[in-house]
């Protein structure tokens, strides 16, 4: 069986591994506050293109997002998501766990929309609601879309006439930065962003997320909030050698280019074949519609995720590729495809 | 500088690198339902001895506590735990957070016993008070010594009369396991108490905590809360292969009675040297008082941490060996110790 | 002005007042322990027809919500409720602020569906998402309509068929059960459901809601809920009494029954006058839809909450009648709306 | 039986009773936004002799309690409280239910003093522990005993030093006001806290609390936080009426002093008998310590609580006076006491 489940079956790319195994026995601080995470911070840095920014290395996504929401909110305020959203929809109730309403609006293609903003802004007046203060959004979206810097922008715009924090949920943003018709830069991001960070997970490492705080208030006391949720790591060091060999010579970048380059060979096969997407392709994640027949025998011999039954006769299905996906595999499943 | 901070500074042992090389390329199944996982928990229920156990890969111990806590009390029941406990001292609130009071008891040398717990039930005493309902120890302790069986047995039975579950938090149990003291063996451990776990962070892996839950009651829907407090790992084969390698041919406890070796080694040596201790010396913790001047003289070319001001003159410190400690670094220590 | 803004502009009605008055001067055990108290419960359970029940006297309806819902569910559950339903959007995130998600439906005229509830089970599945364990409904709804027994006889069919437990909040079901169309008595509720409330502040106490648990494993230990979220009154005996004064003689229904006949008599001239309505009209909550201008004159002398926009040209607005509400009034109300 | 119970026994003053009939049919706006709280603020305003505070009546002290400290500490900060403090001892765990640690120290006759909080501040280092952010005191305190102006000056002093907030519980503030040997002022206390509140419950109240928001950044939002904690009562009107009645003509004041004065009564009594006392007599909490063959004879016809073993032969009781203790109940309890 070949899975194309998702872009997380994998443990390490190779280079990630071998800085791992290069640094295991030296003797580090613990806590992250060693000279690998100073390291890795100090090449992230370099491509957000400035100094004042706090980076923080999280073993997951799912405590970043809870860590992110329930600092910098106070208990009355809620966070506005797309309702397709990760925090809305796949962490078992993680935000409100913390004491947080999510505020879900519907979006097409997973994508949150200045009007869909206001519109949540308008549906709450005064203190017997909620209070909107954050705005969540994820790119590549769940849906493998992506925003372009014109989106992120007005967003931008929007959350700070309103006094909302925009954080930008970038578990799949190796693939995002990398998508052909991506316009946006981690220096873009870093400044029309409030708080974003920047998957490891889903690009390249064991584990980790590079959390990025960029507005000087939300600074403050941060790694009180890290400990308290669990999500300080005794060694940190593991998390730091890993952001430091993805960041030292852009392996990032090319890792979400390799994920997107093979998700669009498979692409192009399938609409060779004539099926329709449920949402655009774009990134390393791929949503065909397919005949029930087609999808029964392509589960014969690969793994995948059900995304949605469409009609009777047809589901959207869901393709991952990633920076592990090797040539043998996309090539076993585009000749499958061609040939049913 | 060599350092004697604590037992998280290098990375894994190199049996445990090793065996996530070998298996980096795989595919596997995410959130820890993989092949490995399996492989581990099977090695770990021959160790305890029986099947009826479940068993969860955890990333870190702070969440391993809060998830443990939070999971089995209801909101108006508390965790009875010494004043030196990890879950009161050093995670920040982590239990607090999740709504939960910790009621601490003074306790020797980090140790609660059933007077101490006893006491803390009748201070306890209606509804305008919290319910005492868990009883948190940890082996090793906070200051380095262990439970024996006699006494986790009286705990055990003190419990089960008055309802309350017993956890273990074995962040160091490599090394309590492995004391020249001990007389408890995982089996009997499983059987003493209703949750605890095995902790790999100390002990040679990159990071993991395996936690078996013995009790029947607890273990519905763990995984739940393991997602819902953002500790399930995408990855989560990252935490099984490096426990298949702990386990599968009793690395653990050759690590952690190399840890104790080396501690004993150098506790001779301050024993000789004349040196009180703070707490008993067993395991991979010591805790010497030493005149201030030595104190002095020794931070030049060690790295330990500071325990307590003992008096005007002496301060007590705290030294801790682990796997990864060389005999090199020993020496240099007990030689130093010797000509000061 | 004349308020019809809502049932809880006045304070209690005189009988309640009197019976507060009369026993102002007792000396009464503290914390709802006292006689009356004790003797309100013994109505309600003549009422309820079993003395199987826990009846707790709370002071508020938000805080008796927050305090069902989070004493009774484990932290991954959550609670499905109506998208109009109080829980999801008048308590400013309330229920969230205990750890625990609303999920909601759309629901017509506010009232839940075991169609809705499947739907709400279908789309949560597995553990990356929270677990649906409890089923919130109110009666009257948010809407002013009501269930019927057949109704509620379904979603009790379907909640013990699905291990859901059935919440019915009743701040207004004084109205509901004195609603001309209303097939249920308390004694039906008590059986169809696993906890609900009967609302004392919309139906002449200063303030109160008497929760009764029908499940017995709901019970245990629920008085340190109270107290921990702040609702257990030193002076209990202030809701008992009032309880007391509704319930020995019926006080509760005629005041409801004065509260829905009030709401007819201006219903029956709103049709006359050819308005439509937002909601079907049944108890204390008349949803009229009118011509912005009539809105505007009406505002001159007449207090009431604007409930939705229609069309450009029209609104809905809320009318809430209750026990206080007088003839002279009503006249005034109605003649004003024959006369514009 | 005469009870000594505690002061929240009875009804409400005569007064208060008087004010709630006389406007009981007026139709008041809802949730605290009527006149009557509009007066009883500007009343209470004009004892602090200020106008830059912010007012809101909250139905009891528990709820008080765990909204302030919840709405103004962020997730990781704690309090710190005597060890004896009501937030500490019987709430059941309320504040830690809200996410936070109420860090304890020794405390003399329930007063906590500077060289306590230093120290306090001193065990918390670094983001690994809570960090201490504000101090919880009670006057008078559980142990019936007051800050004096220098006192509380001191603390003052140092919070201000520290950045921490000042937190006074006044639940039976009546009594420390009027306390022979205080020299506080209400309007000292506004200059000298943070935040604090004006107790009713235990004072001539049904029920209510004061809370006074002295410092200007505290106040946002803080409405958002009484409703999502339940604390946001329909009817606030009936909480702003007898703060009305309370403070009109210093009706406030009146019954503190008259509970004083009958516990003084009872005070020398003992005094003269010869009894000592587990704390020193000062408000309307007495606590002799009795040997307990007196004590099985006074629990035959008086009602009070049995506040602590002092040795084999001796216990300390609490004896409670309040605004309606009568003279009658007063010298029934003199006189057995002389004759026993």
């Amino acid at each position: 069986m070949i899975s194309f489940m998702n872009d997380y079956s994998e443990g390490a790319h190779p280079r990630v591994m071998e800085l791992l195994m290069k640094s295991n026995l030296e003797q580090n601080i613990g806590y992250g506050e060693d000279v690998h995470c100073e390291r890795a911070k100090k090449y992230i840095k370099q491509q957000l293109q400035r100094e004042d920014v706090d980076i923080h290395f999280i073993p997951g996504g799912t405590q970043t997002n809870l860590l992110v929401i329930s600092s910098f909110l106070r208990p009355h305020q809620c966070v506005i998501a797309a309702h397709t959203g990760h925090v809305n929809v796949h962490e078992t109730g993680a935000i409100e766990a913390t004491g947080h309403k999510v505020v879900t609006m519907p979006a097409i293609d997973g994508k949150l929309t200045p009007a869909a903003i206001i519109e949540a802004l308008e549906s709450h007046s005064g203190e017997h609601m909620v209070l909107p203060k954050m705005v969540y959004i994820s790119d590549t979206t769940e849906l493998g879309t992506i925003y372009t810097k014109a989106e992120l922008t007005a967003l931008h715009k929007l959350c700070k006439e309103k006094g909302l924090l925009l954080f930008l949920d970038g578990a799949r943003l190796g693939s995002a930065l990398t998508c052909k018709t991506n316009d946006l830069s981690l220096e873009d991001i870093a400044k029309l962003v409030d708080v974003f960070y920047i998957g490891g997970t889903k690009n390249g490492a064991l584990l980790g997320e590079a959390l990025v705080i960029c507005k000087e208030e939300l600074k403050e006391d941060f790694r009180y909030m890290i400990k308290q949720r669990g999500a300080m790591m005794a060694k940190g060091f593991v998390l730091g050698i890993q952001f430091e060999a993805l960041f030292e010579d852009n392996l990032y970048y090319e890792l979400g280019r390799h994920a997107n380059q093979t998700a669009e060979k498979i692409a192009e096969v399938l609409q060779k074949c004539g099926y329709a997407f449920y949402a655009p392709t774009c990134s390393n994640q791929l949503f065909p519609i397919l005949p029930n027949e087609v999808l029964e025998q392509l589960s014969k011999n690969f793994i995948f995720m059900e995304q949605a039954k469409v009609d009777e006769k047809h589901s959207a299905i869901r393709l991952v590729t990633s920076w592990a996906t090797t040539d043998e595999n996309v090539d076993a499943l585009c000749e499958f495809l061609q040939n049913i």
